[in-house]
């Protein structure tokens, strides 16, 4: 068992390459694109879902505990049918705000309000970069991936299986890969909910880590994604996984996966409903286990390509569902997860105009909490190492947007202006030298030479730019110190685990 | 002279090509990122500007009109200062929507309003492909540039110089560039104002082509960009050009060129109180000449990259100046002028990003005209083939986003919900298959297959398949019909016009 512990040695891991942790505040009032009746007639649909329809809620227990709370539950079929006064009243106790809280607390993190918080890709089977091209992805792949998430200040959050270490047991590869979270980053992680195992070993390590199961319950450090079986559906193995995080009072994100035309209608109206129907429901069932734990309204409605069957991301119907979604969740008053979504398969122009019109809407929509923020290809089957420095550029681009601009006697600078006079120029003014080394966004990719310097320097596209900043910041990398106590305690717990999992090696 | 002519035999060329011409609307209301007081802060500094520092205005016989219309000119230095009361009065006779006839009537344009138009990129002296690089452009270029322009629905205006034909004479060559936009395209073209000459020859070859003066004095059928010299200058060729279209009745957009740091203060706030200064100035003026012209509001405030003196475009800097044009555009009534920037020298990912990048804040700030929509790279010195494919597929990502979505009984689709019910999925049922043709947006550029496909289909990159889809559609270009009179009669003038302005040849 984990044994309660006082955080130390913890608190001191700003290297150069982090320098610029810093969250993001919205500056910007929320588009609301729908008008009120038009949110009103979205609502009153997903409670005619919720009423008419029902939820498949595969797990006897859960059954119970709806039946409890007062819904109607048929055991035939497993359907929980649900009052949306029901709904609206179990929600009112979730928490409008709250902070995740990271081993270094100079990386905690504020869910809420108009703060935002980037975490990397989570998911991906394969890893891409352009010298290897695409394969299985490795517990070497994950590490680095982590590393980058550690040495950018722009990501706030590691996301959960960067990529997967496939060349681990698949029933025992979470624990090296939560491992490598608490090894390699002292940010906030995103651990796994696919079952007990995910979730119980997810909460026993960051125990391990973060002081105790006491300590962490009163400030939770992990959030979890809650994907619903869209359509409708809730499967026990999310249940589970689900139900051990709230049990230890971590923070989950309800997240209906409706892909308008495969698994939710075709009309991003109707799609919509049904994500806030799963969504509310999903985020009843956290109050009702365990009231104001931390959860979060989570959108991912996209919509399927209906030539080739695929998904579609970044579409002008994704742009709506993301908008529509913050709309809703702020509605309920609930903090806002939603994604930084691409279709393509290279770090090329597709991916740039994909991430940067995932992220627009994503900004205007005010989510708090943006999965998948670096390093998503190919729908989210693959983790890309150019793809992640092209998201950190496109994320620090909107951070240097939302820093907003200062408008006083100062900045207006008539005094310069007068001094330069028609058919002058700025370069040598007072105003202008005391201010040109930090007044402007600062690139980390873009490529702003003339034609001539660009040639000269090779002519390198973004992707190959990116390749290369990858590969430095990976050789640059520095570990934050954990206390050696705690990583044999986590190595130790590994150990058994891994025994009690896996008998037979 | 031109000949007053009937329009005949052009008003049926819709190729399949061009099949899908519609101007959008913006749909989300214009965000406004400053406070009323922030805004007013930013006026009142451009009035002082103008009451104190004043405008260099390079034209004896403009002195005499502004010293008639009630400002203080100082000639030892051709100094204009102007009050903020004649200002403010002088720009209130400018319209706040007008019309802009295209030779296809299908093609004509709304200017102001939530309408959008979208114009080619206009200035590059290079042309590049992925295939031969980048080159001095040529007239083949130009041609080839127009024929794209033409070819896309989402492009409404032909830029100006597109790619310049630097492979004709420098003083003749905008007559071979009218030609080419008069003969390739039906759109509405936007002419330049480099000097009298270029003015001039654009309205009499205007006036051929749409049925003489008084017929375009009525029926505005040009639209030409006037920079001013930042800072605080007009000079010479500028204000002849733009008298010359404003004497024929035709469209300008007074535009200052005001990149904060060199032709401005490095402070965004005193760019933009700059730039609005100088744009105030310059509409004031028009009305002066002929009150009621139509004109639009310019910006194109970004700022320099202080390493590299390079001007640096699609920055958080430029995204606030964007927005803020806006709202100062409409806080006088005026169409708003933006556009669509990058720096990248490549059809790559930061090409990708970048215009996105720049397109949200045009599309929030509620410009009317985006300049430079489709082509531009390198700063806009390179007109690209493949990024002005990539723009295309941005712009329609837009304008789709722009469509909106319904919400109705249909859309909401409850009864399809409980048709499928948990657990099932949507392809199959009625309302999927009566709706997906048409439900979503279609791409031109983007690759939506999965990853073997993709790698089957030849791993593609995007720059790859623009590459290929610019080729193939200058293949299938349809040349719009033109009266055979009125192409004689416009190679009469230009033989004509050569030979006065290079009588030597």
């Amino acid at each position: 068992m984990a044994t309660p512990r006082r955080r130390t040695g913890r608190t001191t891991t700003t290297s150069a390459v982090t320098g610029g942790f810093r969250q993001p505040r919205n500056p910007l009032p929320p588009v609301d694109p729908l008008s009120p009746e038009q949110l009103e007639k979205i609502e009153a649909a997903s409670f005619q879902i919720l009423e008419n329809t029902g939820i498949e809620f595969l797990s006897p227990r859960g059954l119970d505990i709806w039946e409890q709370a007062g819904a109607k539950v048929d055991r035939s079929n497993k359907r929980v049918r649900v009052d949306r006064g029901l709904i609206l009243d179990k929600i009112k106790t979730a928490p409008s705000q709250f902070t995740l809280h990271a081993r270094n607390p100079a990386h905690h993190t504020i869910m809420g309000g108009d703060y935002m918080i980037f975490a990397s890709v989570s998911g991906p089977g394969y890893s891409l970069d352009i010298k290897r091209g695409r394969r299985n992805g490795t517990y070497a792949d994950l590490v680095n991936f982590i590393k980058l998430s550690q040495s950018f200040g722009v990501i706030h959050n590691i996301g959960g299986f960067i990529c997967e270490n496939q060349d681990h047991h698949e029933a025992t590869r979470h624990l090296d890969t939560y491992y490598a979270q608490h090894l390699y980053a002292d940010k906030c992680i995103m651990p796994s909910a696919l079952g007990y195992n995910h979730a119980h070993d997810a909460v026993e390590m960051a125990a391990i880590v973060h002081g105790g199961h006491e300590q962490i319950r009163q400030f939770p450090v992990t959030l979890t994604i809650i994907n619903s079986n869209s359509p409708l559906r809730f499967d026990t193995p999310m249940i589970d996984g689900m139900t051990r995080y709230i049990e230890a009072g971590q923070a989950v994100s309800i997240t209906p996966f409706t892909l308008a035309g495969a698994m939710a209608p075709i009309t991003l109206a109707g799609a919509i409903a049904q994500q806030n129907a799963e969504a509310l429901f999903g985020i009843a069932y956290t109050q009702i286990l365990n009231p104001g734990n931390p959860v979060v309204y989570g959108a991912f409605t996209s919509n399927v390509d209906m030539q080739s069957g695929s998904p579609a991301f970044a579409t002008p119907e994704g742009a709506w569902a993301t908008l529509i979604g913050g709309q809703l969740a702020r509605r309920y008053h609930l903090p806002y997860r939603a994604s930084n979504v691409a279709n393509s398969k290279a770090p090329d122009a597709q991916a740039g105009w994909e991430s940067m019109n995932a992220m627009w809407p994503v900004m205007l929509g005010h989510a708090n909490y943006v999965l998948h923020a670096a390093g998503w290809l190919d729908a989210g089957l693959i983790a890309g190492y150019e793809k992640f420095i092209i998201d950190v550029e496109v994320l620090q681009l909107l951070e240097g947007f939302m820093r907003g601009i200062t408008i006083d006697d100062s900045t207006l600078a008539l005094d310069a202006i007068d001094e330069v006079g028609p058919g002058g120029h700025f370069f040598g003014v007072g105003h202008t030298m005391e201010r040109y080394r930090s007044e402007f966004y600062r690139p980390l990719l873009s490529d702003w030479q003339n034609y001539g310097n660009w040639e000269q320097s090779g002519s390198l596209t973004a992707a190959d730019r990116a390749y290369k900043i990858a590969q430095d910041t990976l050789a640059n990398y520095e570990q934050p110190p954990l206390d050696l106590a705690i990583q044999e305690e986590l190595e130790a717990y590994i150990a058994r685990r891994r025994q009690e999992i896996l008998p037979n090696g």
